[in-house]
């Protein structure tokens, strides 16, 4: 599976900068820079040290393209596994798009989206589960998903993957035993054993797949629905809080760049927030489309801030608050609903002690009074997230598709003997969850896994 | 001069991309990365060998930021000349910032744009025109003006000017020994040999001065006028130059960000075409705003396209075709002026000898028809400007400008020799002219001149 050819691709972001750097990986890699090298130690590629930088310049003919430096990493000691080049370059495009260019026309061809991390996995220097991590340590933008990046590419759940599959595989072996002397009627497979192992099994994927609810919504920014209704505040209440952290500003030039304008990061956790505007549920409407669709905005949320206009609240409308709060309780139990009371300088007489079972927060979100009391809430509802990561915690939904398909094969088997099914119809499922794992940590892979997984890449790395 | 701390850049463009670079530099630096960095080989960076590249991970406490590859570079054998280390990190946003962060919270500060390749200076590793190709080596976009910077940051017209400025050192020393002797009316410099020293010192510099019209516009792109009255064609022509090569796109991502919609690269230059929509220039007009206009345009170029509607041609405006066409070649004989007959195609009857003097070349923009011919044209002229780009090609205003206040001085001594001023006040002007030329190569140099210098650097370089 592993192509033998030479690839060659701009592994710095692309535009003008300080220094870019191009990577070329592959048997000739060496041979094919050297070509166009020419050191200021004279000392030829091939004869350079490896993980050694030489300084030197890469000219076309007559030409000098640049003064570059070039380290050379000889296999297996590289990213790649294969010899690999790196030219440190000039930061202009022509410089970088010249020096691909001469190299190309030796040979070489430029990479594949992946292409070097997928090389690195095919020739043994990382599992798949943490070749899938780098395109995610790339694309982390906060602490807590980069958090979960670095887990799983320094192994992460590995081990707690490599332990089922090898209980799976053992008790794969006892039933063939069992298939082996099935005539003998012999029981090598103490069923009760047999069962509880199962049992154990089944708890450690529910672990697995139960903690890709937390690496999902931190890996993709957890969704906070603002609702209420119109001109309770909701978009002057998101920009008090998107402007206050705007003000958090980084030295680094393209930072700001890749900011989206409804996302905020608080305490290293990214709040992707969703617009619930232009719902109006007045009174008569209570039980129809109004509900209706900000329950279905509320569905996607993992943290629901519900905004009541605090100037506009008094005693008949307080029951119809209560009722759509219990409402919103009711349904989605799991959630975390935080109660607004918004515009509390220009707040009613009305007695609000009633509300007092949804703890809400008094806030001007225009004279940004009392928004650290409700930042606070959102923080703790974070923080509860951030410390059930581990290095078990999933995030990649190719993972928790595997695991739960597993899963469902460990359930069958349960049920398979529960149901008296015959030993050789079990193999073939505990069969296909090993398979399944396998998947998981790349044991087992093909060409169609593989370039699914790595197309999601970015080219150069 | 030198600041003897500790400047730390994002060296690598930014965004996100595989592989991001951070350079830190000075005293301390190896001790700084240090603090933060765990290698696989077990080896700190303070026993690193120069130029030896150790994968590893930066850390922060308990957490990893990144697994990384560190090489560290040990004064003087480094960019800057001082201690300097570089670390190749994944290219996420999060990443660059965190590293970035973490190594400011000890000893060192965001580095300021071009410092660097001014401690480069400073430390005597370039000298300050070397220092300067550096940057425009890295907004050079084109073959020619990479070309430019490349001779420069190779040493360029240094020599040119270290003869030249060694010349007038002698000459000074002459002047001052007969002032020294004056009393005795001892003549030491011949003053016949010191005209003609002066005289080949003027033409050297004449040399120099005159190699910028062509070094600017290969700099900045060859300014090319495509005139015309409305409806002649002008914004068709110009598409069909551009989509042309737009058909040329590189492999390499990025490439297209920075190219403008009115640019083209023809053979390894870049043309910038200048706009003249908008110029009816009726025979009623003629005298007035019409010519004035498109002149002030043709002014700033260095080939004047000038477009003719073939089809609306006839004998009675042909006359004021060729008066406008005589005008532009009188008022402006160092330009290049390209006849363009457009829709060929649709043409009249009319008889074109009398345009022959000015070569008209046929084409129809719209049908595509003799294009080529028209760009054969354009690549004849860049290639006469681009032959003249040896190594003592100027390019740089700055140099402009003291090379003129050189040959300004040495033409002062001259006329002060011919009125027989006395010595003193010669060598006070010989000096004047070692100190410009000193300012062009660094020697003598101040805070203020190389403030003005690096502040058009990136940060990073």
């Amino acid at each position: 599976m592993v192509d033998n050819d030479n690839i060659i691709a701009l592994a710095s972001p692309s535009g003008v900068g300080a220094i870019s750097l191009i990577r070329i990986s592959g048997p000739e890699s060496i041979e094919i820079v050297d070509n166009f090298f020419r050191g200021v130690e004279k000392l030829s590629l091939k004869d350079q040290q490896s993980s050694k930088v030489q300084l030197g310049y890469i000219y076309d003919k007559k030409n000098t393209i640049d003064k570059v430096l070039v380290t050379v990493f000889r296999n297996p000691k590289s990213y790649t596994g294969e010899d690999l080049v790196e030219i440190s370059c000039h930061g202009s495009l022509f410089i970088q798009q010249s020096i691909i260019q001469l190299l190309l026309s030796k040979n070489c061809r430029i990479a594949n989206a992946g292409e070097f991390t997928m090389r690195s996995f095919l020739n043994g220097k990382m599992d798949l589960s943490q070749a899938e991590s780098v395109a995610d340590l790339i694309s982390s933008n906060s602490e807590a998903s980069h958090r979960l990046a670095m887990n799983q590419m320094r192994g992460g759940f590995k081990n707690d993957i490599n332990d089922l599959r090898s209980e799976l595989v053992n008790f794969a072996s006892l039933i063939e035993l069992e298939l082996d002397f099935s005539q003998e009627d012999v029981e090598f497979a103490n069923m009760n054993e047999l069962i509880s192992l199962l049992d154990r099994i089944s708890l450690s994927l529910k672990t697995l797949i139960d903690s890709f609810k937390t690496g999902n919504v931190i890996k993709n920014g957890i969704p906070v629905v603002i609702a209420g209704e119109p001109n309770s505040g909701k978009s002057t209440l998101l920009n008090s809080l998107l402007n206050e952290e705007r003000a958090i500003v980084s030295p680094i030039p393209g930072t700001t760049r890749d900011t989206v304008e409804d996302q905020i990061n608080l305490n290293g956790v990214i709040c992707r927030f969703i617009d619930t505007a232009g719902i109006r549920s007045t009174k008569d409407e209570i039980e129809s489309i109004g509900i209706e669709r900000t329950f279905k905005k509320i569905k996607e949320a993992e943290i629901i801030i519900y905004l009541i206009d605090y100037s506009q609240l008094n005693s008949s409308n307080m029951d119809y608050y209560i009722n759509y709060l219990n409402g919103i309780n009711d349904e989605f139990p799991e959630k975390k609903l935080i109660l607004v009371l918004n515009k509390e300088d220009e707040k009613s007489n009305v007695e609000i002690d009633s509300l007092s079972k949804f703890k809400p927060i008094s806030i001007s979100a225009k004279n940004k009074i009392n928004i650290s009391a409700l930042k606070e809430e959102i923080i703790t509802h974070i923080n509860s997230l951030t410390s059930q990561i581990d290095n078990s915690t999933i995030s990649n939904s190719r993972h928790y598709d595997l695991l739960n398909k597993t899963y469902e094969e460990i359930h069958k088997v349960k049920s398979a003997i529960n149901d008296k099914v015959s030993a050789d119809l079990l193999a073939i499922d505990i069969k296909q969850s090993i398979y399944y794992l396998g998947e998981l940590t790349g044991e087992i892979s093909n060409d169609e896994i593989l370039g699914n997984i790595f197309s999601k890449f970015c080219i150069g790395k």
